[in-house]
């Protein structure tokens, strides 16, 4: 059971902003791109980036670097962002909304064949060309649809029952936009998104003196 | 400057699950809490917890654990979150709906009290309460409603342009939505939310062979 427990996953979070910038690179003409450029991007130390890159496979050559081309499909490979996952979203809200219209989930595979609410008047309509479903139909929809992610988006007083509901109709991974720790199966991975997390980041550097005198 | 270098960040990050489990234990009457129990709700590793916890210099007691109230009132003044930061929004869209209608945020003193688009037919209405102001009076309305801290959720090709704006405005403090890494001044901090960071994790979690194999 792997779930919450990803030994890189520093340096898994930080695969995406790589690409962001390697890909970038590739539009712009380069064959190669150095790990320094990358770190300076990303205010990172050169030294972080060569070792979060070796999980990749890709080896950079001495004063080339990495060759672009190979080092972006190594990076969609890892993170199995080189095939399309379909997912529905339970919870058809604001940011149920935000995330189905969220574009650059699409290039990484990521799509929304789905989304479910127990509201009555969003039922039949659309987010963002997303089809939204009566909660009753999740079972058969998760099949009809070839769904294997579900994305919860429901108030968090219903996030354990809405999470049991998606592994009942067959789901293995959600990705949990409550504040609730999901009990799951041991054959079920979650991935729970904290916003409050990165607000907590944010005040601690706004307290500037904080970090110098705790933290180093 | 310690914009994206704070060096405790994975640490920082933990802190808000942790205050929700001593949270929980303060309701269900506890006076103490161990750290083995934080850490088996989490699925983390006891060394870790204790080890994060010494950041907000609370001592646990051996075979009692740490108390209750004084560790609340200690990650809570550590991270700032014990006093109130008024904030705007620019990008009245749909996160700007699910962020602003988020309850927990204002537990942890972060205070939404304006909302800026340029789209004419939102300006004069309101998102979960928070007035929508045209773009256009925003160095008016950050000095009038005491603002310190700017939430971005505009589409990401007008995150630059937008980040400059609440500069101009008096913003010290950013929280960045977008998928753009701002330049901003040295006396500005910034945190950005980046969504993918969490489906990639997601993702490396769903193929369970492949972090055995590479990770471990």
């Amino acid at each position: 059971m792997i779930n919450e427990k990803v030994p890189a996953a520093p340096s898994i979070r930080r695969l995406p902003s790589y690409l962001h910038i390697i890909r970038q690179a590739q539009k712009d003409g380069y064959e190669f791109i150095s790990g320094t450029v990358i770190a300076q991007e990303l205010h990172l130390e050169p030294i972080q980036v060569r070792k979060d890159l070796t999980i990749t496979g890709i080896i950079g050559k001495p004063k080339r670097g990495y060759p672009v081309v190979p080092l972006i499909a190594a990076i969609e490979h890892f993170l199995g962002w080189d095939s399309v996952k379909n997912a529905v979203i339970i919870g058809a809200g604001n940011l149920a909304t935000a995330l189905t219209g969220y574009q650059e989930f699409q290039l990484h595979g990521l799509n929304f064949v789905g989304a479910f609410d127990s509201d009555t008047s969003k039922i039949g309509g659309h987010i963002h060309g997303v089809p939204v479903f009566s909660m009753e139909t999740l079972n058969t929809q998760v099949k009809n649809l070839g769904a294997t992610i579900a994305v919860i988006t429901v108030p968090s007083s219903y996030a354990q029952e809405t999470a049991d509901k998606a592994v009942s109709a067959g789901i293995k991974s959600i990705w949990n936009f409550t504040n609730v720790k999901l009990n799951l199966p041991d054959d079920v991975v979650s991935q729970r998104e904290d916003l409050t997390s990165g607000y907590a980041l944010l005040c601690v550097k706004m307290d500037a003196d904080k970090p110098k005198r705790i933290l180093e």
